[in-house]
C-alpha cells in the first residue's frame, strides 16, 4: 500500500476569495499541510521532535463514572444564553451556542428553549392527554396508555418564527450566531404519530382545524390544520432517546415538522377538533408577520429555506493566514436541503459546499466547505436550496417583500418573524469576524 | 376529507401468539382500540367524559430556564447503572438503560462507559495527539489545530466486546436488558478522519499496525490495522453536537466504526505506526476469546450482527391483556441491518419487523412490531440480519462455537467476547417478563 502525500498545488480554487474544491472535504487526496508549499500558509501541525509529556491526569487515578454523565468543566461556556435570568413576569428564552456545535444533532442540555410562564414541573403520573371537540370519540390518553401505541421516531428541527429577528434590523447587529440564529434545535424525537390517535377518536368531516393547548401556566395554545395532524404530526414523548427534557415540554409535545416554534405546543394537555381556528392570542398577535403594506400575514406556518455559517463566526477569531474549514446549518420546513452555495467575496463568485449525510426532510444537514485565508479581507455567506428547487432569499429579495425596520425589532410592532434570508460574516486582516450585510 | 375507522378485524396477524402485522406500525389505518371489539382486550384510551383538571404546574409560575437542560426529577431512574461506585482499583463500568430509551440515539449522559482507571479530568489546551512511527513525518497536533482540517459527522454505535457476556452462563442469569446488554450505544459522531491526517504525516509502506494510546493513567494502548485507519476511523472529537464527554474520552477519542469497544481508545494521545501489532495487555489477554478448543481467538475486531428486545423486557410488566408495542434495537459492525424478525412462540413461527429510517451503517436500527397480548405464556426474540445476508446466530449455533459455561462469565478465564445470539424473553401469565433459554 502506498499513501501518497501530494503537494499544495493540487487544492483546486472554485471560487473568488480561496474557497477550495469540496472534494478537498472528503478526507482524502487533499493535504493541509500541503499548503505549505504554496506559501500561502504554515503546516497545520508541528513536527513531533519530543516525546510525550505526561499530564496530571496521566499520574493518577481519575474519578467515579457518574450514573448520568455531564460536560467536561473545561465546556463551562458551552450553555444557553438566558435572556430572563431572574424569571421575571415575561417570555424567557435560551438559545443554542452553535458556534460551539458540530453535526446535526443538538444536544439535549442546549436545546433551544423558549417559555412563556417558566419551566413547570409536571408530574407525568397526573398528566393526561384528551382529545375532543369534532371526533366520534373523546379520548384521554395516559404516558402509559401512549407507550402500547406504535411509535415512529424521526431526525428534525424546531425553530422559533422569531428566530433571526434582529436581522430584521436595518443595520446589521453586532452579536454572534448563537444570539442571532440560536432559537433553532434539531433532535431525534420519538412518539406517536397524531394520526393514530385520530383514528382512534375518529374525526368528523367537518373539523378542518385543531386546537393544541399546554399545561403550563400560560394554558398556550395554537390552531393546527386538521390536514397536518393527519400528515407527519408527533406527540413526542422522547428527544434523542430519553424523555423529553423539561424546556421541551416534559412530558409530552406536539411536533410539527418543518412549523413554526410556537405551534409545537409543549406540555400538550388537549387537542380540540373545530371547524375553524382559535384566533388564540399568539396566532393572531405574535406570531403575525407585518408586512411592508401594514397588513398582518397570520397562519404562515412554514419555516422556509435557510442556512448560515456557524464557523467563522463572530467570536471565533482567525489567529493566522491558511486553510479553515467553513461549517454551518442548512434546514427546510419544505423537505430536503437539495444544494448549499458559499461565497467568500460577498456574493461576487460562488462554490458548492459538501453536504454531511443523512440528507433527511425537515432537518438540520450540515454543509461544510475548504478556505484559503489568504490574510486579507473576507465576506462569507452561504445559500441553501431545498428540494423543491426554492431559493434561500437575498437580503435584497426578502427586505423587498418582508421589510425592515429602523427600531430593534419586537415581536409586535416590527416586523419580526420568519427571517430566512442570507447572512454575511466580514473577516478583517486581523481574523476577526463581524456580521454586516452585503 | 373523511378519516374512517377501521375495526379490529383488520389487524392481521403474521405469526403465532399474535404478532401482527408490521403494517401496523405505520401509524396509519390500524385501530389499537379496534381490538376492542375483538374481545381480545380493552380500548388503550379512556372516554373523555369530564373537564381537564388543572394540576399545581397549571396555576403557577415555572422555573427558570437553566444555561443547560438536564432531565426532569421525575426521570431521577433513567441513569446508568454503576459496578464500581467507590472507584475501588479496578474497571468500572456504566451501563445504558436501553429499557427507558427509543429512538437510535443514546443521549449523552446515558451513553455507556468502562475505564481503567476512572474519568481523568483533561486539560484540553494541554493534550495533544502525536502521530509517529513508520510516518514520513511525524506531527504534533492540538485541538486547535485539528479544528482546521474537514471534519466529518456519522451516526454510529460502540459496543464493549464484554457486551451480553452474561449470556454465556449455561443457566440463564435473571437481570434486565440494562445489566445484559446495556455497553452499547450509539451517537453521532464528529471529527476529523484519521486518513486526512496520515496523509499528513505521510505512511511508510512498511506500516500495517498502528498502535493507539490513551493519556489517562492506565495509558491503554490497542493495535489497529492500518486499513482499518484508511477506511473509516475517525479522531472524534464531537458527540451528538458538543464536545465528547469526559466518560467518552474527553478531549478526543479514536473511533473505530463497528469495531469492539476497547479499540476506540479514549483520551487519546499518540498513533505510531508500526509493522507489528503491540501484543497490548488488552489485546493479548483481556480481549482474546476463548474457544471451546482452549485456544484464544486474538485480533477479533467486528461486532458481528445482533439484536434484541428492548420492550417489553425484564422489569417492564404487561398489566392487562391487550396490543402492545414489541420495540428493539439491531445492528451490526458490518453495515446496515437489512431485516429483523421477532417470535412470540419462542421462535416457532416468526414476523417481520418495521425497521424505523434511516438505517445507516454500523449504527443502531430501531425495530418495532405489534403485539396482541392474549394474557397467556409467551416467549419474545428477535433475530436480525445484515445486508451482507449474515444472520444473527441461534444460540445452539452460537454455544456451539463459542461455548458458555458453568461459572460466572469473567473476562479472564471464560468464554465473554462477542456475544451475539439471540435474546429470549419470557412473558407469564401475570404479564411478568424473566430472561430464559429457548
Amino acid at each position: 500500500m502506498a499513501y501518497k502525500r501530494r503537494t499544495g498545488s493540487d487544492l483546486p480554487v472554485v471560487a473568488g476569495n480561496g474557497l477550495l474544491d469540496r472534494r478537498a472535504l472528503l478526507g482524502r487526496g487533499v493535504m493541509m499541510a500541503g499548503a505549505m508549499g504554496t506559501g500561502l500558509g504554515a503546516s497545520l501541525a508541528s513536527a513531533a521532535a519530543e516525546p510525550l509529556k505526561d499530564g496530571p491526569w496521566s499520574l493518577k487515578v481519575g474519578s467515579v463514572i457518574p450514573p448520568y454523565q455531564t460536560p467536561s468543566r473545561y465546556e463551562a461556556d458551552v450553555v444557553r444564553t438566558q435572556d430572563n435570568p431572574n424569571n421575571e413576569p415575561r417570555n424567557s428564552r435560551a438559545r443554542t451556542p452553535h458556534h460551539l456545535l458540530q453535526g446535526i444533532i443538538t444536544p439535549n442540555g442546549l436545546h433551544f428553549t423558549i417559555c412563556h410562564g417558566g419551566v413547570p414541573d409536571i408530574d407525568p403520573a397526573q398528566h393526561k392527554l384528551v382529545i375532543h371537540g369534532l371526533v366520534k370519540q373523546p379520548l384521554v390518553f395516559t404516558l402509559d396508555t401512549l407507550a402500547r401505541y406504535p411509535m415512529v421516531s424521526r431526525i428534525g428541527f424546531v425553530e422559533c418564527g422569531g428566530n433571526s429577528a434582529p436581522l430584521f434590523s436595518n443595520e446589521p447587529i453586532q452579536a454572534n450566531v448563537q444570539a442571532l440564529h440560536g432559537l433553532a434545535s434539531c433532535s431525534e424525537w420519538t412518539g406517536v404519530l397524531l394520526s393514530t390517535l385520530l383514528e382512534e377518536t375518529g374525526v368528523d368531516p367537518k373539523a378542518k382545524w385543531m386546537i393544541a393547548e399546554g399545561a403550563d401556566s400560560p394554558h398556550l395554545s395554537r390552531s393546527v390544520p386538521v390536514a397536518k395532524a393527519m400528515d407527519d404530526a408527533m406527540v413526542a414523548l422522547y428527544q434523542n432517546g430519553e424523555r423529553i427534557q423539561p424546556g421541551q415540554g416534559y412530558p409530552m409535545r406536539l411536533w410539527l415538522p418543518g412549523y413554526e416554534g410556537n405551534m409545537n405546543v409543549k406540555f400538550l394537555r388537549r387537542i380540540k377538533l373545530t371547524e375553524e381556528p382559535a384566533m388564540s392570542y399568539y396566532e393572531s398577535r405574535t406570531y403575525s408577520q407585518i408586512l411592508p403594506n401594514g397588513k398582518a400575514y397570520r397562519f404562515y406556518f412554514l419555516q422556509e429555506v435557510k442556512s448560515f455559517i456557524t464557523s467563522p463566526s463572530p467570536g471565533l477569531t482567525l489567529h493566522e493566514p491558511g486553510v479553515y474549514e467553513i461549517s454551518g446549518i442548512a434546514y427546510a420546513g419544505t423537505g430536503r436541503i437539495k444544494k448549499v452555495m458559499v461565497s467568500a467575496d460577498g456574493g461576487k463568485s460562488w462554490g458548492e459546499a459538501a453536504l454531511q449525510e443523512p440528507i433527511l426532510p425537515k432537518a438540520f444537514t450540515r454543509f461544510r466547505m475548504a478556505w484559503r485565508w489568504n490574510g486579507g479581507p473576507a465576506i462569507l455567506q452561504s445559500r441553501a436550496w431545498d428540494e423543491g428547487g426554492n431559493a434561500q432569499p437575498t437580503r435584497e429579495q426578502f427586505v423587498a417583500l418582508r421589510g425592515q425596520t429602523t427600531k430593534p425589532p419586537s415581536v409586535l410592532d416590527f416586523p419580526s418573524q420568519h427571517f430566512n434570508s442570507i447572512t454575511s460574516w466580514a473577516v478583517d486582516n486581523k481574523g476577526e469576524v463581524r456580521h454586516v450585510y452585503a
